[in-house]
């Protein structure tokens, strides 16, 4: 057995940090779970202020060479972020036969294939349980405790900032850009705020758990996205007057064989456990045939949260290492399963439209649907204000193309000055 | 490899009849995840029918002698319940070398450390995921997901009947005992309604938990323990009026090395997570150093869920067998915290009263308070009705002795007509 587990750090950044103080403050408490001291040995980071920072100057790597190649280091820990150069070090770390834990969603959801057969022809393994859902657990309940069910649908908020955004929107009655603001200022949102806004942090974050769910390879750019910006208060006060909310669902489900997996502002009802999800909380449902519903909440980002997970795994690694053993939970994509298009997706929408307020008017739209076998649960007429009214439309369960070419349709006709939103609506059972 | 891990399977009632249909569906699934056939290869179970319906008639194990003296059988998983004869199986599958999956509460939060002692000497793993929560993944995410943190909180809504009696009480004005009857005719209490109603599977429950959380052992009979038999609808209704909730919480924090374990009815405020768990669902909350607040959410009961759990653990455990790796996470109650009396717990209380209504009866209830060091956070009057009047009363956090000390000198006052009911507060922040 060792006395010691060596562990390389690459990134001193927000996560790394967080990493650091935690391995620092409990080495008591690890010491007795893993029978070893868990010990950073080398930390690479550009900003050699933050390493100094927290007076860990004889530790810093001038080169990840130095991290890579050092037989003692048994993890290498990569919190760097992004595609290059976190894939390099981490392929090089695998082929040295070292054991990697990452919180990269964005390397995971984009090459997670070709990292973890690399790591499957190495018998090392590659932990990512901070990859999506900052500290809350969920990739191993997933892939382990979970293990036993079919999976038959995800479905989370799992990006803090649109949350927090959305939030802002439904309970002061912000803005959309005023929410953002206020999100950046906080420091809720990341520098580049399309990352978060548009979506594909969350589409990332599906691509990660549908693979896992569905045992099968997802990866970010099959997955359809659309993000926030074009929420009004109006939908949101119409889906309120509903009995529904609006968050940003990543959502993977699998209907004959089939995935349906896509991120998109969505209509849910205030009874959903999601609902209640307020803030930069996040919270992953999870649906299994035997499990029935089950959710996992907390906050999902942040660097102590986002630590904890980090060394949940560190501390995983660390027994294996401790044991020999690695390379015992490998990628379980062994299935192939197609990704269904987002023309043949079904759901129900909420429609939003400025019209003529004229006789006749509800006449033409209803056939336009009729005429596109698109079927109407409810509708909700507002105004006159001056000429003009609003409608509101709550569909059926509707095929996506359906839609949309009654859409077309309904936008070409002349009393329709606009159709303002289309927001898709999760029933409490995958209506 | 092995083609076949063998499976010997103790009882086939709620739950192992959930096992067995979950290991016979999704056999594919497993053998592609385990890399070997999961097989039930012997099934003990007195009720020779509930073997016929199964059509198992071959499986059908005589003596149990015959599952554990088997060189073959690789897993052997008790879902028969109780202490004996469970204890005396589980303890000779241990001593032969077999992984051993439970989903026996009772005999984890009272036997716990000579189980799991035993399976160290043998270097063979317990596993026992179902044994809270039923379905929802706790255990593992507790042990393994959360070891980076020191934990400070797990409090938990952990047994559906008494939540579901409560539910009912709040939402339809249905008094205990008729909600209680509804319980059982709809098969959610057990026969004998006491282990739940009084709280002895819920203490049960978070003193595994508590043992996890705090890498310290602690036993059912250590829990203070308090049933739900004394909740009326006023106790009810003066909770919603000040925007709180009653539900049967089961509680465990570490105040200054010590160690305060509970479960009685408690009233939580409506903004906590715990408040909107309802009918027969579970949740846990979770309180880290680093990740902050999680929770974990699901059904907390039923063949199919708990079947989940158990089938999730003997995948791992038919993992561990594949590749000859055992033993690996240990009993973790590295450390002996005290447990604090009940005596010297501190929180606050909701006192409710029958007083005679006439002038100076405050102040003789407010001195009795006072002279005990029990500060008042608020007081509500109601009435006169005829010649009295209720008084409700929450006090900030206050040591239990002391408030006892003052209800006994109230009890005394000729103008107090009763205590009706005395239910400790949790604030949002361990108030």
């Amino acid at each position: 057995m060792k006395k010691e587990i060596n562990i390389g750090l690459l990134g001193l950044g927000t996560v790394g940090s967080g990493v650091f103080e935690v391995l620092t403050t409990h080495r008591e408490n690890f010491q007795s779970k893993v029978g070893a001291e868990l010990k950073i040995k080398a930390i690479l980071e550009k900003d050699v202020s933050k390493v100094e920072a927290l007076g860990a100057m004889n530790l810093l790597a001038k080169d990840v060479s130095l991290i890579l190649n050092d037989p003692q280091i048994d993890i290498v820990v990569e919190v760097i972020g992004g595609i290059e150069p976190a894939k390099s070090f981490i392929l090089q770390a695998i082929h040295k036969g070292k054991q990697v834990v990452t919180a990269n969603k964005e390397l995971l959801a984009n090459y997670g294939e070709e990292i973890l057969e690399a790591a499957d022809g190495c018998g090392v393994d590659v932990y990512f349980e901070a990859s999506v859902g900052g500290g809350i657990p969920i990739i191993r309940p997933l892939k382990e405790c979970l293990a036993g069910n079919k999976i038959l649908k995800v479905m989370g908020v799992v990006n803090g900032t649109t949350n927090f955004i959305l939030t802002k929107m439904a309970e002061e009655g912000l803005l959309f850009k005023q929410a953002l603001k206020e999100a950046q200022r906080r420091g809720y949102a990341e520098r580049d705020s399309s990352v978060d806004v548009e979506g594909h942090d969350a589409a990332a974050k599906i691509a990660i758990l549908a693979s896992i769910a569905f045992n099968s390879r997802v990866v970010a750019s099959e997955v359809f996205t659309e993000g926030i910006s074009k929420v009004s208060l109006s939908d949101i006060a119409y889906a309120q007057e509903i009995g529904y909310t609006i968050k940003l669902i990543a959502l993977a489900k699998e209907e004959n064989g089939e995935l349906d997996v896509r991120v998109h502002p969505t209509m849910i009802p205030l009874s959903h456990p999601l609902a209640a999800v307020k803030g930069v909380y996040n919270a992953i449902f999870v649906e299994g045939d035997a499990v029935g519903e089950v959710m996992f909440f907390g906050q999902g980002a942040g660097s102590m949260p986002a630590a904890s997970a980090v060394v949940g795994d560190i501390i995983d690694a660390a027994r294996n290492v401790q044991y020999g053993r690695s390379g015992m939970i490998r990628c379980t994509c062994f299935e192939s399963k197609k990704i269904r298009s987002i023309d043949d997706i079904e759901t129900s929408y909420y429609l939003l439209m400025n019209v003529v307020d004229k006789p006749g008017v509800l006449a033409k739209i209803a056939k336009a649907f009729g005429d596109n076998d698109v079927s109407l649960a409810s509708v909700i007429q507002k105004g006159p204000r001056g000429p003009n009214a609003e409608l509101m439309f709550i569909t059926h369960r509707v095929r996506e193309k359906n839609l949309r070419a009654s859409l077309s349709e309904i936008t070409e006709l002349d009393v329709v000055n606009e159709i303002c939103n289309v927001i898709r609506v999760e029933g409490p059972r995958g209506g």
